[in-house]
């Protein structure tokens, strides 16, 4: 198991780290199973998504604070931020990439996500092993 | 693989079980790994999120049903639980929990909950061990 | 790790896929352990959900397309699927399925489904195992 950290500059983004996961996993010589890349926030979560046009993320990112919108009558949790953890459910607190020949399975246009729903924050993120 | 029962009281709540699966954990003496938490209705399912202020489940569940609701136009299911199946899938079958050193690798914040969307009932979980 | 193709033959639909994974954890010969269900595209998701009445999926497609439009204002991804690749995240890009005794550990109303959100395509479904 190993983990990293990371900075968020904003409210809500999508930060990619593809990189720190692929080397997470050449570190830990892992030739064939899978790692789960794990958040181990309640506001934030990871996901797997396309990374070739920004304007990807940007629209998931739209879509979500426009359908979960921070402020919703009827909502309780007093730090104001029940939008965020609503996203984290829906979203994730992990996502599971496979690993063959040393290294990670992705699609041509996948990379792995930390989805942050209420920075600016420092952010941890987890990478378990699993396998051979 | 082990497995535990939980009773459901309402249509839709989300009922703690962090213990269940901590337990389940150190009765199978797994160290260093994964466990995967199972739900195996598709009423139903499980997340990971915060337990410290039960406002926080109470405001993910609003939002669930405020935009999720029961009677939708169109809707052809004839058992009447649609909407208890739409969330299932968004909210997700199953959650991947890292182990290390032989307990739960969760964050300040977390639970694990069972989500019930269709209760009351009596609900199975299931809770398979990948590592050593 | 293995792998297989299917077809879609619609821009939205849910392919059942369990006899696929099931023969693969047969192939496999994994006895204990759990099978990852993986879906290398950004615009498409794996779910596990009711294959007993098919009214089912139509009706979580129909929230899905009914709250997930492909045109919104706002959305700046030229290829004009941004509602593909945010039901992709929602739903998620992996199902982890348990193994016991050599054979997938289901719910009785229980299906694997590749969910297609931008076809018709030919799509590739990766199937790693994990366990012993």
């Amino acid at each position: 198991m190993t983990s990293f950290r990371i900075k968020t500059r904003n409210r809500a983004e999508f930060v990619e780290i593809t990189a720190q996961v692929r080397a997470a996993v050449k570190d830990a010589k892992l030739t064939d199973g899978a790692c789960i890349v794990y958040c181990p926030h309640t506001t934030a979560a990871i996901t797997v998504q396309e990374n070739a046009d920004p304007d990807v993320v940007h629209d998931v990112l739209l879509w979500l604070n426009q359908h979960i919108p921070k402020d919703v009558s009827g909502f309780r949790h007093a730090e104001g931020n029940s939008d965020s953890h609503i996203k984290s459910s829906l979203v994730g607190s992990s996502a599971t990439v496979l690993v063959n020949e040393g290294d990670l399975v992705l699609g041509t246009w996948q990379g792995i996500y930390f989805c942050e729903f209420d920075g600016p924050r420092e952010r941890t993120v987890i990478v378990q092993m699993v396998g051979r």
